[in-house]
């Protein structure tokens, strides 16, 4: 199932995307609400995909935890050591953006970066799982694009500040649920495109964490609950390692697209003046 | 006014408290909507404080943002240099602990350390706003635990996994408004006591970033929302920078008085065996 969270005549719904039309399923409270229980409720209404506003699958996680450095070549293009344990850090939702909205260009810096991930959406409540029933409190997958202000993030040791900016981390454009990917959504082509050129190419089987070992190390410390995010880090390629570095900039286009997952635009805006 | 957030017959309630009774006042949203609109308000109920299960003044929190290294004799005794950038990372809720209820002890370290803190809670939304007007868009002060698991916030640079385990961060008593406190709350003594005995003592006017510029400076980059929290660093006297380090273990008791704010009170306790 591919399962979308929209905005509709000013309310937040829920629905199964099939090409370009949305079976409703009203009375649902979120879209890992809807992929648990979608075989026990009716469809309610259908609409086209072109008549909603896009949210992302989860506008309001709990928590969205990312991970850094879970590519072995993106550690390296940035001079990091490969790590043994993950790094870990948080975005805030007020740092997320929908799927076809633009992400917000900061007033204060002109070092807004992209990275192409996976996002795994939690489905059950999750304290200290094994890796080998990690898999099964997973809702669904996304896209996600974990947008850094390069600059922010290196002022101090703490990454966070250049990772939350307002509107600035893609995410979507739907949950996909793990039924229809291979287990723990390895083995699936990433690819980040500025403007239409490729900028990381790369396999989600690249990851030095796969899923099942980041929700057991995660949950060896945090109860994971239903919708929360895992963001589980980007492959070489981003705008700052390159030579020379090459940053967004309001008018361009960033799509991340995920084999079998789908595919995430945002464009840039500044601040006030998205349309 | 002194603002408490409880539970009471199963339903989350608001209210403001004077010495040992409760002034309810219902349909509220939370302790900072009271904290908006009590002039407008009627006390609906009256309660003993002892009649209630207090809750972190805001439960939920939008964000939960936490400086490090913001006192300079606690930043030279782990080491690190004096920070010219606040140094940003986040908690997430399910870290969180009411006052009065047991922090969890970690099933897989011994390093549970405590770190008093002044919590800063956001009343308006905040985006870009300079340090000359911050103080206006805060709701009220309470006190912090970040309680912090050392050996698991060392294991990748990214200190975010060992500040986030399960309900390690103390939260309250209370929401004490500003106009009680001196501006920003600065010049305020701020202790830790752990078994009765002294650990950190200090005062709030020994931040390197005051209230105000941290409000600005996270500001320029995330907007802050009603709720949303700042944990706003810890003095010296943390037990791992001791000689020999003291780890909180089950059934100590940690205390973090601020003058004028109240003393936030946590036992420790094991998963699972909290009374």
């Amino acid at each position: 199932m591919r399962i979308v969270t929209f905005r509709l005549n000013g309310k937040v719904q829920h629905g199964v995307r099939t090409g370009d039309r949305i079976q409703i399923y009203s009375d649902t409270a979120s879209a890992v609400d809807l992929a648990e229980r979608a075989a026990s409720l009716s469809v309610t209404d259908e609409v086209a995909l072109s008549a909603v506003e896009l949210l992302p699958p989860v506008p309001n996680p709990g928590k969205t935890i990312c991970i850094g450095l879970n590519y072995r070549a993106h550690a390296i293009e940035g001079g990091n050591p490969i790590p043994d344990y993950p790094a870990v850090f948080m975005r805030c939702t007020t740092s997320l953006a929908a799927p076809d909205a633009a992400l917000i260009y900061p007033e204060c810096s002109d070092k807004l970066d992209y990275e192409a991930e996976l996002a795994v959406i939690i489905g059950k409540t999750a304290t200290n799982v094994t890796a080998a029933d990690a898999l099964d409190y997973v809702a669904g997958y996304s896209c996600f694009n974990d947008g850094s202000v390069r600059d922010y993030q290196r002022k101090s040791t703490q990454w966070t500040m250049g990772k939350n900016f307002d509107g600035t981390g893609g995410f979507g454009p739907e949950l996909v649920t793990p039924d229809e990917l291979p287990p723990g959504a390895a083995g699936l082509r990433l690819v980040a495109r500025l403007n239409g050129e490729i900028m990381q190419d790369s396999d989600t089987g690249d990851m030095i964490f796969d899923v099942a070992t980041l929700i057991a190390t995660l949950s060896e410390g945090m109860t994971l609950e239903p919708g929360d995010v895992i963001a589980t880090g980007t492959p070489s390629g981003v705008g700052y390692a390159r030579t020379p570095p090459v940053f967004m900039k309001p008018g361009d286009m960033i799509n991340i697209e995920i084999e079998k997952i789908g595919v995430l635009t945002n464009t840039i805006a500044s601040r006030g003046t998205q349309t």
